[in-house]
């Protein structure tokens, strides 16, 4: 497969696609973007990269980052995680209150707003600097020591997520959160506002793809919690879109508002894509054009 | 009407009822109160009071103050509350947020807790010094200087109070409310800690019975005014339980999980009745008896 | 009061607001009424009648029936009727599902399509020839002999009355309906096709306001009785706008799409209007805004 | 690999655990089945058959159905399919209304009752003689002439199914129902009254592990559209139980009520397994569990 020239069709037949949707504008910091910007990086499971278009500049991941704080909770509890969050897609938009009420406070699964919460209050729980540990973390399955939070964007998804705070208050008062809201929060706004090049990113993946081991051989978590990891972000990784995807895309993955995809395909690759502007649902509208591409030219997909 | 005798007869029947229900557990504070406390106080139109029971006891009033902050927001505001608020029933749960995230942020009636922190907000930004000044209005409307908020219950509720903390919060994200959130729930906190007797209740609803004029000559609505929101009372007085107390009792009034409920009959009297034991739906189980039992015997309801 | 006179000038300032609504377009046989009809009819405790504008003109009472339906009811089964149907206003439109779900098919109160199917039920279950004894009450009450179904209406509903036939397979799903689906539908869409004038309509409801007793003396239901049935159509007359009606107008009532309400002032009056515009509530908008005024300008209301 | 051991294996192991669920009990026909049944064949991509247990035991398929009015629909009307029906996890139980009123009839997709009831439509439109059009090409596709509808159990769900009669008269009220909603009935409970034997049912399934191709050779969907019939499986096949589904086995595959489920690995092999003891979800409880073992043992999930 020669995903040099596979790339460089895709790039150019999505940039013809027409211009859809807007840069999330909820959070301040983030609505400062270029709405324009584009790239993808692609590394195979040989550790192979392919880049192109804007693969280079760092982003906000924002909701991206779920799924790393998910793996990095299954290192420590494993399937201990489900007892305080589900596994089902929850057929609701991403900061959806509504089922949480209906289900006494366990969320869904931990992709949409309220799991990741969870997910955020389990590793303030077991770490002992929070924020510290995790961005170590990043850096070591990324193999990046460059990447950071992004101060400026925490601070201002603080001072305006008042969603947020009314999740994690709601999840608080079902006793689904140990720490303080407050702490909990802090911990949630820094993990969104980590920030990543395309590339960076599809290494951060890496191990989902290569059966829980890192480009660089590190294990960090078995073949079969990655299995189960990846058929997670299949079935939520996407919202309420998340059917769409799969029925279109055909491969695990997970959206953010900053206009971040990654996407795997187990055994065989990883990808990253980058593109601002969001359709209704709250996923890159260009991103995942993207990504149909292709799975569709190059017929790799799971099903 | 001998309302002596009629109020002995509704207190003795009232409490061979079998017992049931229990006192509020959600507030650490309240719920150490006994809960076979029960009490009945009675003013006619004419001003003459009827007390029997525990009437001269003082209990926290909690919801029933959301009566008191909606009059006191309608003097300044009238009809341009419900820019903010609805009239409607909920047909849910008291501090639901499902209804809420529907219908972007606009509670549907002043009397769960949705709406009446959105009362809160008014109040808060209407008012000087919001507390103090809102403490003034009670004590002018009941004729009572000693009335006066429990400071421990309030910072009991501030404490526990996560599920009005993700209300304010959800609100906020709506844009619907305009001050700080902790503010805003420390005003509500205050509100609902505030502490009358059964006899005091019943002075403070003397208005709403008096087309608009207190006990003591004081017109604070307009006789239109106080018809809108005893019509208010009327369906939505009791939550989701709205509609079992007009249809059994046939009077508007306002309940609390303090036990405590406040009802009227337009020119004829108002009646505030406590008893700590609440029902699934967060009534005064036994209150609500002693009310259908005062309608039954007197015939005097609104239908 | 000079109910002549308050007549005309409600009648005349009515006429003057701004044209809003539409004619109900559900049901193909109602929507060819001319949408700019509009008559009051009051007929006061004494029995004194007084009309206005196209009073006397028939229409198709639709779902004011509910409450006629309900008070027959009422007359074999008392409270048992409770045991199937609730007393809570639902928060909900008049044709919805979604609580019936939530809520294992007991529908929230009669007045809503679902309940009302489940009232059907109860009649088709206890009368020998239903419709006929059921049109014969309504002309006992009403004293009038030429009240009758308008059978090409009840065809027309029959034809396209796929979301009452929904609701009722609903219920008999969950057990709420004895008889078959088709047999309570033939009777509820045929008490929905009485054709009534504002006349006709105050008068069958006279004995709400009476005490139970109709305009020629025949006890329906006892004094208590019709207290209650009051009460309900105060909370749940006027479906997901129930609070407003109440709010504006304060008297209990019914309403139905073909424009029509019937309200009263207990001890007082009865008052039906008809205009055929909804609003989009599906509640006749010139009717509600009459009844606004007539209550306005004799300061009679219940509250 | 070698299944003829390792089904040995699953079997032996799947019958040791706790005795969990009950036979389907809304269908009367349905529940006179021995719960104890127990059956596994799978077939791989070279067309190599291994059962074991009651595979050769004929059984209601009932919702397992779907997947193949689907998969005919989609030869007749490929994406057109999706104007009328979705492709999202609806989050919901597999007969529920909810949803659909909040989206105007538009089901979230087509293996909840709701979506299968206007594919079933799609097919009553296009089929000359729907039934028998429908049972040949389920002939053909499993190559087996002896399947057929079981008619008393169709008759059964016609007698009973007033759940999906309500489903089809709402969506006929939203107008995403062409034709008579009896007709389209009638259709469905054939449909879901098809029996076959494990065996059958993974021969039936055959060509959505085979890029299309039945067992036999003949082309029925391209590689394309079979990746999105599977792709739709993974997220939408069990119901609101599908999230685990996916967790636990990491297959496409879709369940039925009369204990049958059928799955496949793209590529490799396609396995149907049968035993009517249902959990809360309507799932075989000892189907789910047998494919988990045989994921977990093969190591063989997309994922």
């Amino acid at each position: 497969m020669n995903f040099n020239s596979i790339l460089q069709e895709v790039f150019q037949e999505a940039k013809t696609f027409p211009v859809i949707g807007n840069v999330a504008s909820t959070i301040p910091e983030l609505s400062t973007v270029n709405p324009d910007k584009f790239g993808i990086h692609l590394t195979t499971i040989d550790g192979e990269d392919f880049g192109i278009g804007d693969s280079n500049e760092k982003f906000s991941i924002q909701s991206v980052s779920k799924a790393l704080t998910v793996a990095m909770a299954f290192t420590f509890l494993d399937e201990k995680i489900w007892e305080r969050v589900g596994v089902e897609p929850s057929g609701n938009p991403f900061n959806s209150l509504v089922q949480l009420e209906y289900e006494k406070g366990i969320p869904r699964n931990p992709f949409i707003n309220a799991g990741a919460l969870v997910i955020a209050d389990m590793l303030v729980s077991k770490l002992s600097n929070p924020k510290e540990d995790f961005l170590g973390f990043i850096r070591m399955i990324s193999g990046c020591n460059t990447i950071d939070f992004n101060l400026k964007v925490a601070q201002s998804e603080k001072e305006t997520g008042f969603r947020n705070a009314a999740l994690a208050h709601f999840l608080k008062s079902f006793g689904n959160i140990n720490n303080d809201v407050e702490t909990v929060l802090d911990f949630y706004f820094h993990q969104c506002s980590l920030e990543m090049t395309c590339q960076e990113l599809a290494h951060s993946f890496f191990f989902f793809a290569n059966e829980g081991k890192t480009r660089y051989g590190q294990q960090i978590l078995t073949k079969s919690q990655v299995k189960r990891l990846n058929a997670l972000m299949q079935t939520c990784g996407f919202y309420d879109e998340s059917g769409e995807f799969t029925y279109k895309v055909g491969l695990p993955g997970k959206s953010g508002i900053g206009g971040g995809i990654a996407a795997l395909y187990p055994k065989n690759f990883v990808v990253a894509t980058w593109s601002p502007r969001l359709n209704e649902k709250g996923n890159s509208e260009l991103g995942m054009s993207a990504l149909e591409l292709l799975t569709t030219k190059t017929g790799m997909s799971i099903f």
